[in-house]
């Protein structure tokens, strides 16, 4: 009852022919049934996709963002009164331009749509210019090619669709946390804690941070003063690489929580891997007592999400995200062997040690040698390469790797029982992207917290409210945080990770 | 069958007994059938809101953040073999202290509860030192007074159920949004664009600019020029104030687009309507032609994305966040009144110079003499009393207020065909909050939106990129942003913006 079911059909009083004209979207009249067809008048917008051009007759592709589909408009000069008006339609419709068009839906002669819309009357909303407009209608866009247009990109269908795509996953994730119970948090994004993780972090400064450089330039020492006095929080803030020691102060009373929100990393690298503003997927659950309960459940989160967003999302769609610029079946492939994947197989589950095995066995094999140079040692991370290689040596399924060094994982993680140089972590590592995934159960015990964070050499005072909610109530915990762009790039197999991104920020890069 | 119906349930062995023992959430014992009653064992854990100690007898009601009532734990001596144990219990429970329970699930003799659990073994998880913890269980707290505990706010019900409140408000929102066919974008958090709506922003730095400060101070134009070079962006950038321009451009081939993102303001005020950083929900549509059109959308947005969350949130919460000190219908009647007003009113549309009528009318009346002390002329906006005052005079309906000077609005509102000395904008005021929504139709001839940003003294060139999409296939559009938080507010009643954020940042204020 809540739904407002007719959202986009609106009703206009057209004073030509004195009765009411319904808008309607494409998506509406592309699944009209045959009995739903009538002689009444419609009224569409949308945006030029394709124009060919006739004598006596004009074919317009027209898209309104509705539906995969394009609606065929087809203009017969009969049907307009005034000759001039319909030749004028040449001169001023041209790729992108963007209409008002009144018609009625015909069955179409073409056996590609079932319906065309027979134009009665055309109104130009927004022109474009092709001389001026980058893109062209016949020469196919890649998502390299319109990547420096980032204020256009919409415009073209396989990255409108990639955002479409977004949207659904998102959509997902959120209703696989409210069907269980989780309660979802805003997190902040400035936060006092400059870096838990060893990770580069961004500064917050009143806007005056120029104007500032030049008042010191003048060398004043009260001068400067003044400016240092101007911390509009009275200390210096950060914007936040994780919401994760947020998010475990707020399990108590509340139970699991999550939060999907923006994070920051200030890392002078350029790969398609990263950005320095990307979105975080963070849970922190309650009552987690063994690696396996929290790999159990982020194996079911990812399969459940990743399949829900694959059948829901409209198939079409797909495709054209797929298989632009790629043979037919490549992409739909793809996607077909991550769901068996998920479908039947469990993810495999090996510890640092193990992995380290693998990898240090390869070590000698002619094709991996440029990937491993030299033996890894215990104590060291493995690269991006070494991730994928791991993957691969597992036939492509999702791999779970776990307890890893104490010295090279945050504080906050639990040290393992059984040998205390390790913690009960995991890093999720996946076909072609690496790792999407990191976590692990969280240290309660406020002794061990306090002995991690002096031997990382980090600043006690930094964690201090953290560091109090362990002393009242405290619970066992674990949590993990994943990257929603690499997760989108890994489920439709997009290899930079700023064409998932809406306006991707990166090194020497912030437009608009 | 995507989802994990039983999340919460999990299984451990028991080796005591050799026989698997169900984790119980206190909801599920709380919501059994009594026929489902059964002699087996369950496990809990949970966070103790009330002991009551005796000798032979002791109460603990216990809560794990899955239902706003507690299940009662009883411990009757009789049941530990263990007498220490048993007489330990005094020692170790306090408030809020977290455990680990095994027991059985019987029918309770007291009529406030259906069910008890007879605890067989109680273990600790957390202790929580009474003399350090700053809640004590018979002192009842307001939200004014466990506000400056930031990181210890979510342990109090009332602030919890707030936080619980808050995400089923989120997520009647994404509801609303997908089943009307938005596609939700996430828009940037780190923007180029300064302020295009005049307000104060935060600008984004590397991290070093406390050092960067010390360098400078060594007085060393080398060293200004090398900082000033660190721009990580290549140029200055700042965080987000809305979302809107981004927004408009994704409309095209994506069409109704929508984002839930934080959003900044550094204006340095501390009045308990206004944060740093808050939560803004921006909606763009496109083809929105008449402002009729886009305040139907508005209403409907309103009241079923409203009705919807109380009509779903657990009412027991409901009544804690309503009545915490406070006469008990008091708050309910609040709920109730909004709910009619939704129900069976429509909300008030005026136009700006009628407001200006109004308030000017009632500027002799004794009553009103403090709020307007001399008469308001065009071009002038009015201040939060005001708006508060006019949605008094229409009996606390919400009102719309439309038809803004176009001198006082920003740039993209359309101007309107009527009067080009206004613009086709609305303010939505509602009781006690005043401004929650502000939108309009925008501007899409590129020829005076370059107008209206030379009249404003902008600089045309921080919107090239926005304006060049106004020249390929412009659409007319119209959209809005809410402050989630001020909406919050409204909803229930809360007097402090501090109280319905889970880390609120304002002036001088920025902890964790």
């Amino acid at each position: 009852m809540f739904i407002l079911k007719h959202f986009r059909i609106k009703k206009y009083q057209i004073l030509r022919n004195v009765r009411y004209i319904q808008t309607k979207s494409i998506k509406n009249i592309l699944d009209l049934k045959e009995h739903e067809l009538s002689d009444s008048e419609v009224r569409i917008i949308g945006w030029v996709k394709s124009f060919r051009d006739q004598k006596e007759i004009k074919f317009i592709h027209l898209n309104d963002g509705t539906d995969g589909r394009n609606l065929q408009l087809v203009c017969l000069a009969e049907n307009f009164p005034n000759k001039d008006n319909f030749s004028n339609i040449s001169n001023s419709i041209s790729f992108n331009t963007s209409l008002e068009v009144h018609g009625k839906v015909v069955k179409s002669t073409h056996k590609l749509q079932n319906y065309d819309l027979q134009v009665t009357e055309l109104k130009i909303i927004g022109p474009c210019n092709p001389l001026e407009y980058p893109f062209k209608q016949k020469i196919k866009q890649t998502l390299e090619s319109i990547r420096p247009h980032i204020h256009l990109r919409s415009h073209v269908d396989q990255f409108a669709d990639i955002m479409k795509f977004r949207s659904e996953l998102v959509s997902s994730i959120h209703n696989f946390f409210y069907q269980n119970n989780f309660t979802q948090v805003h997190t902040p994004i400035i936060t006092s804690n400059n870096c838990e993780g060893g990770c580069e972090t961004f500064q917050v400064t009143l806007n005056d941070y120029d104007r500032g450089l030049e008042i010191i330039k003048k060398d004043s020492i009260n001068q400067m003063d003044e400016l240092n006095s101007r911390h509009f929080f009275s200390k210096p803030v950060y914007l936040t690489a994780s919401a994760q020691l947020h998010l475990e102060t707020m399990t108590t009373s509340l139970g699991n929580v999550y939060t999907l929100s923006p994070t920051f990393r200030a890392e002078k690298s350029m790969t398609r891997h990263h950005l320095a503003e990307f979105y975080m997927l963070e849970a922190e659950m309650i009552d987690m007592n063994s690696l396996d309960q929290i790999l159990d459940l982020t194996e079911n989160f990812l399969k459940q999400v990743s399949l829900k967003t694959y059948d829901v999302f409209d198939k079409n769609l797909l495709h054209l995200i797929l298989n632009k610029n790629k043979p037919k079946t490549s992409g739909l492939e793809y996607i077909e062997k991550i769901t068996n994947t998920f479908n039947s197989k469990k993810f495999v589950r090996i510890t640092y040690q193990e992995a380290l095995d693998i990898l240090n066995k390869l070590l000698n094999t002619k094709k991996y040698s440029k990937l491993i140079k030299k033996k890894i040692e215990f104590g060291e991370d493995m690269n991006k390469e070494q991730e994928k290689l791991l993957v691969e040596y597992f036939q492509d399924t999702p791999v779970f790797v776990t307890k890893y060094p104490k010295s090279i994982k945050p504080f906050y993680m639990r040290q393992s029982e059984d040998n205390e140089k390790l913690v009960e972590n995991f890093d999720l590592l996946a076909p072609h992207v690496g790792e999407i995934i990191g976590g692990s159960l969280r240290e309660h015990r406020i002794d061990l917290l306090n002995d991690a964070i002096k031997n990382q050499d980090l600043e006690p005072q930094v964690f201090d409210l953290y560091l109090e909610t362990k002393k009242f109530g405290a619970m066992r915990m674990g949590g993990w945080g994943l990257g929603l762009e690499r997760f989108m790039q890994f489920l439709i197999n997009i290899e930079n990770i700023r064409d998932v991104s809406s306006f991707p920020r990166s090194l020497y890069n912030c437009k608009m």
